[in-house]
């Protein structure tokens, strides 16, 4: 049997049966950081991301564009549950022949962006390897009352997301700004009860957020902010990498979110009991069962 | 110009010029782990360790022996600042058509070597690759007191070694303990000026202390314990992977360890002023200076 049958998210279950988690650990694998227990106001919070040549960015990719890249996927992660990024390792693997120019762009890239971020890269290891392989491991600090797991959905929420969705293969994938100042907006003066970020694909995610919560979700088609860069709402459900925040919250404080118009929020359906399911409602009123194709490794 | 000319050391310094770190950060890249401030008692250590396949290991390796060596290396990182291992990330780039029983038993070796130490695995990331890619990074603690750095030796301390050395290709790279109960031992009970752990090769890593710590070394031919894997002194010293500790002390404490023989440590030579050099003396009197051949990637 191949690793491709059972799946990535088969193989992620498989490990996190085998393990086991002290009481310090407040959420272990499965979210967008692990958290932990830091101090008395804060938890400390944990995510990896691998970027692979020939998955995450190609041959010709700016170099730059692929260090940058690295540390914005970890800050995501960190906004999604609610913190603030502080410190980063950058373990890197490249070919023996790669010209010193290229690596010190893609190194480049990812201090420049740490920097913007004010954080602070503490470590990193250098290795041969076959192709270029970037593995950014990043710890961040939420307060206590501000951190948002996939888990906390409820039925009745309002589902919203930043920006638009579709067609980020164009080049946001390698550009995007991580909404970190968005998020940290809404958990310091909102009420929200999951949230993620957009990395596997709209559908696929929120998929994730369902599953987490144990509720179901019906979405409208004609909400969904479709990116220029794409046609059609099948893409913008599961395209992977827009890298936007997808969140939920009680009606009320949706309706307070939506009158400020600081950012550019959108509600796109709403949380519903698991028995509903995942309903995708169309232009034309139609409802039909919505099946993520969004990406996956495996 | 290639990476190759400037080579894996040469690049880690161009990093090193471009970062700035805060005040909470205590040491920031270039020792076995980088330290940040935690709470009144203790120190967090941070550490990552890239594995790569045609580098690391090969692809007839036990997959077991790949996941248990991943961990193992980055518990070897924090053992040689002083510290406990507390939480590791994996991220783990696998072939698109790998078995599962082979990704079984790579994850299962990091998970059992994992618990075997009280590690928590909070986390990871799983992505397709065109071969085995394996990133740890850990998270650790120490007292305040019992962080020992590389740049801590002093003129007149003795260089001493748990273990032997050479030869670890033929099997010991991907079956060592990490030398966590002795360094623990020596922090606790002793004076230790410096350490860190073998990897690179005894004279190179020697030789990171001595550029750390500003310092020159004498270093004896006749007390190196010398591994039966191996026939020459020159494989000793330069060979990578022994995961050794190596570490300096003032010669009483160095007698005071020595005459209590809990764990099998030996002394090699002693550190000297910057001026003297760093040298060998062999086993007919000769003193040659020692130009460190260690592993390099690049």
């Amino acid at each position: 049997m191949l690793l491709a049958n059972l799946g990535e998210f088969g193989l992620i279950n498989r490990i996190k049966k085998q393990i086991k988690l002290d009481p310090s650990v407040i959420v272990g694998p499965g979210d967008d950081c692990a958290v932990i227990k830091f101090n008395k106001g804060l938890y400390q919070l944990f995510t990896c991301d691998m970027l692979v040549e020939g998955v995450d960015f190609t041959g010709s990719t700016d170099p730059y564009l692929i260090g940058r890249k690295a540390i914005a996927c970890s800050i995501s992660d960190i906004a999604a549950c609610g913190g603030v990024p502080r410190y980063a390792g950058i373990s890197l693997g490249l070919p023996l022949g790669i010209a010193l120019s290229k690596a010190d762009k893609i190194t480049k890239g990812a201090i420049e962006l740490a920097k913007k971020y004010k954080i602070n890269i503490i470590g990193g290891d250098i290795s041969r390897a076959k192709s270029i392989v970037i593995d950014v491991s990043m710890l961040g600090e939420v307060e206590k009352n501000c951190l948002i797991k996939r888990s906390g959905a409820k039925a009745g929420d309002i589902i919203l997301v930043s920006g638009e969705f579709g067609g980020s293969i164009k080049g946001r994938h390698l550009t995007f700004c991580p909404r970190l100042e968005e998020a940290r907006y809404l958990v310091r003066n909102f009420k929200i009860n999951s949230m993620i970020d957009v990395s596997d694909g709209l559908a696929q995610d929120l998929g994730h957020i369902l599953k987490s919560s144990k509720k179901g979700a019906m979405i409208y088609e004609a909400f969904i902010p479709v990116s220029p860069d794409v046609k059609s709402t099948q893409h913008a459900l599961n395209d992977g990498e827009d890298f936007e925040l997808l969140f939920t919250m009680p009606a009320k404080e949706a309706r307070k979110l939506l009158s400020r118009r600081c950012h550019d929020f959108k509600a796109i359906g709403k949380i519903t009991e698991r028995s509903f399911g995942f309903k995708l409602e169309s232009k034309n009123g139609k409802q039909t069962d919505l099946k993520p194709k969004g990406f996956r490794h495996f």
